[in-house]
């Protein structure tokens, strides 16, 4: 998959295009990921990518003309821009496996008080929030985007992991898991994991996965009980 | 504030520590973030960090040893042990706002399936989701903790943005934004905002973020008209 990401701040990615496992998929040529500073499109002597909101407010507004132009150079038939921002849909599972179908996207990281509402009404395609918090730019978005997509790229993840089993699925958050020494200064692994008996354990997990969930997240739990009715 | 976090891809945060507002706030001394890595505290041979689940299942899972070991190194008698993870408490101003006035803190980022439970029992004081999906790893979550937390630490953001206007005020989407020029290819402003009123421009911004909210996002929205009953 081709993915430009438009960010004020192209460095901020430099760790994460080399590192883990989106550096081995540009690697092995999964990804074709691209970073580009907004900046080299504005065209004026100082390179100004802001200015102040009609209508008054605090804080500075992207403009529209660099990302025009950025957005317009970028694009090709197959592709979609996105536009990440706390507005957006909110990712989930679901969103991104439909993302991870695009043949190229176009990752638009704002700053400052947002975007002209202009270039969001002509050139982008879809809004995505990665949740109901503010961030300094919306770089590191674009990053979790990328990162969590990817997963549904086949090939993305090798051998190494599959995504039979998943936090979420069915709404439910994770069981405990422990791995050896059994015992670890005096704390021991719960014995029904050490039994063997599948079943069981099975049926342990699940009873813990629908403890942790209504205790840490009743509203995730309605959504359970309301699907399994 | 003092910012220790743990990760078994250090090099994936490279950008994020000197770009940004962030490698400001090293800069000026407002954050001593460090970044460590985990495989540093794995003492065998082949310095090992996950090992197979006990009852089985796919994945990984972090091993006890080198976790206990970091922890009990870093931690000072003032340090808030914080796991990011999907099953943790949602992210939110509320929660980052709360987390700002910790003195230090020691972020963990887990990896594959998960980090063995006696960790999570026995050494964090706080689990923490930034939403309701899956990444490779738990690196980026860190990052995005402490980009959203550090806003609300006193001398970060600057004098270039106040948090005074900020999204999710009242669990309402933002309003759209317009700047320079006011034709742009033929697109206007609308023109309420060149009005000069500001009673009626505040009138159609609290519509248009209750517009936007209620079409694409019903449960906030409900949430604010209970909020406003």
């Amino acid at each position: 998959m081709k993915i430009d990401i438009l960010t004020l701040f192209p460095s901020m990615l430099d760790g994460f295009l080399v590192e883990s496992m989106v550096g081995r998929a540009r690697e092995t040529g999964i990804l074709d990921l691209k970073i580009h500073n907004i900046r080299d499109w504005a065209k004026d002597k100082h390179q100004v990518t802001d200015d102040r909101p009609f209508g008054g407010g605090a804080g500075m507004v992207m403009k529209p003309e660099p990302l025009f132009e950025a957005i317009e150079e970028l694009r090709s038939p197959v592709s979609k821009t996105v536009f990440l921002t706390p507005d957006g849909e909110p990712l989930s599972p679901t969103l991104a496996e439909e993302i991870s179908r695009e043949e190229h996207l176009i990752l638009l990281s704002g700053h400052y008080e947002g975007v002209d509402q202009r270039v969001r009404d002509e050139l982008v395609d879809r809004e995505i929030s990665i949740g109901d918090y503010v961030l300094t730019n919306g770089t590191l978005a674009a990053a979790v985007l990328v990162d969590c997509f990817s997963r549904f790229i086949p090939g993305f993840l090798g051998e190494e992991k599959s995504l039979t089993h998943e936090s979420f699925t069915g709404n439910l958050l994770d069981f405990p898991q422990y791995t050896r020494p059994a015992n670890f200064r005096g704390l021991s692994v719960p014995e029904i994991l050490l039994s063997g008996n599948h079943k069981q354990i099975e049926k342990w997990r699940h009873e813990r996965r629908m403890d942790l969930t209504e205790r840490r997240r009743p509203d995730l739990f309605s959504k359970f009980n309301e699907s399994h009715r």
